[in-house]
């Protein structure tokens, strides 16, 4: 029998759960627009391995899925682990997620995915406990696991990239919203902003402005203007660089996006009297905007004190969250007696 | 030993759990700071006598614990009932208040209150457990018990009356944040308002411009440009009242709290993603702001349907909520065996 036989055969679920109990291994994955990330770990949390690989042209369910079973079959052949040693899954999205349902209601329009029952798929095609949730909700799991947020039971990860989420833990737990789209505020009305929600896509919204395209298009305009011996075409994150070496236009760029930024944190705080808030994601990480966004809080919020941090994790926040939500899968299925079924499909 | 002696003797409490079980009454009270507002109810919640009193001159919590008792015997008298048949009291205050605590952390500067033992003071007074809450957290409670909110497990309770505050339900309890702030919107920075925070008083902040003393500033601004034949001094409702019979400078100021309560709308479920908003507090009932609300809302809104309620209780909102937390807070301690105390003081 072969390991890729043992991971197909659904009788895996069963003897997974016998051996969870022995100490099995975990699989992480960070489902993203540009790469899929997995990463091993045993049931002490210890990644024993990881792999990436690029979805920039595999982006349909059918494909991620497949890439993933490869990943896991790739990464337990890595450390000469049999199919049997998998206890659990756990795999984040960028997008709405449904966590009891396993379905990933609606991504970006980069995946484009709708109500695709991914828990069921994986679990098909893993013979394992698959959890599934939104990758931002994750990567704060995983700074409140073993990050900047380690210990605090009441915190907001900000995730700012291309665009703009929040994952938000309550009382220790992940909050969802009724509907599983609590955070989602690259749309937040901020002065600043346009004063009316713009559609997707559309410029005006907070994400299209201080999201790392925003970012960068703010900066093109204000470079037709002239006044900087810099190139026109610069990543969000090189714009702060050069803000941080005193570039004048620049510095507007990094104030202006450090303002609204803590105008958003501001009204988040005040809808959730939230203390700790961490920045993450590839533009969100950069130091410069975590100082400049401070000092805004500083002179703001005499009368709500805010923590702000940035990621400990970087850009594995979700990917450690992934990991952390697998653990607890395998943990949660090896309580239940052998020969339960694994899920409620 | 008359009901007064009763109500003194810290044996009361005793005497009360057992009464608690052949049915009890309580009372919940409303601590403003225009009025005090008390209601009687029996176990099933009807209310059986209720009064109210003007605190314009007699603030201090020294003040406002005495008048609550008094007006706590004034109602048993009215009904012929003794001291011992008081099984509960909860008060709603409008300010930030430590519930496990029974604390009043701050009042507006209406009430001034700072740290104020207010559970602790009424149960030495009364002789009968007491709940403390937040005037607009016990709003919310009060509409879910028996007003628009019926049966809703999530939604948001927001109060326009002077200032602005949201009550906030999730998973079917209020949630109050880490240090008992949740909600406390009156800051909250949309498009229209001062593009940072604003001190307490100054004008620019949302409630400064869509509170009832921001829409009356408003309207005089309007007024001194010409162009109405209504009178200077008119309060939030009237110029609503106005804006509905079709006067066209009371429409614009309609139209412009219309659209920043629905702002601040769309940046609460942004963050907390909540179906329905029930709008209460003497200016947030109004009909027209309603409607003109709703109108932004459905333009806006198409991404995360939302729905609009005004309050079914009106101005009753605060006392049922109080009512309401008064019979769970004798409930519970009915379910104590006799003899325990009746409170962590």
């Amino acid at each position: 029998m072969t390991a890729e036989q043992q991971i197909d055969s659904p009788k895996g679920i069963q003897q997974n759960l016998s051996t969870t109990a022995d100490g099995g291994y975990v699989v992480g994955v960070d489902i993203g627009g540009t790469n899929l990330r997995l990463a091993l770990a045993n049931m002490d949390g210890a990644v024993l391995a990881r792999s990436s690989s690029s979805t920039v042209n595999s982006r349909s369910a059918e494909a991620v899925t497949h890439m993933i079973r490869q990943g896991v079959q790739d990464l337990l052949q890595e450390v000469s682990l049999p199919g049997t040693a998998l206890s659990a899954v756990a795999a984040g999205v960028p997008g709405v997620t449904d966590v009891d349902a396993g379905i990933v209601i609606a991504t970006s329009y980069l995946m484009g995915w709708r109500d695709v029952p991914l828990r069921r798929l994986l679990e098909t095609i893993l013979g394992a406990p698959v959890a599934v949730d939104n990758d931002v909700n994750l990567a704060a799991l995983g700074e409140s696991w073993a990050g900047a947020a380690k210990g605090a039971t009441d915190f907001v990860f900000l995730a700012i990239g291309t665009g703009i989420g929040a994952g938000i833990v309550l009382n220790g737990r992940p909050f969802h919203g009724s509907r599983w789209a609590a955070g989602e505020i690259g749309y937040m009305l901020v002065p600043g902003a346009k004063d009316e929600p713009v559609e997707r896509g559309k410029p005006g919204a907070l994400e299209g402005i201080i999201g790392g395209e925003g970012i960068k298009a703010q900066w093109q305009s204000l470079w037709r203007q002239g006044g900087t011996t810099l190139p026109e075409n610069l990543m969000a994150t090189e714009i702060f660089d050069a803000a941080m070496k005193g570039d004048p236009q620049a510095q507007i760029i990094l104030q202006q996006s450090a303002r609204m930024l803590a105008a958003a944190i501001c009204n988040m705080t005040l809808v959730l009297n939230c203390p700790l808030f961490v920045l993450g994601g590839r533009v969100g990480i950069h130091p410069a905007l975590l100082e400049a966004t401070e000092r805004f809080l500083e002179r703001w919020s005499a009368r709500a004190p805010l923590r702000l941090m940035r990621s400990a994790l970087g850009e594995d926040a979700q990917l450690m969250g992934a990991v952390r939500l697998a653990l607890d899968t395998a943990n949660l299925r090896s309580a239940l007696p052998i020969g339960e079924p694994s899920s409620k499909k």
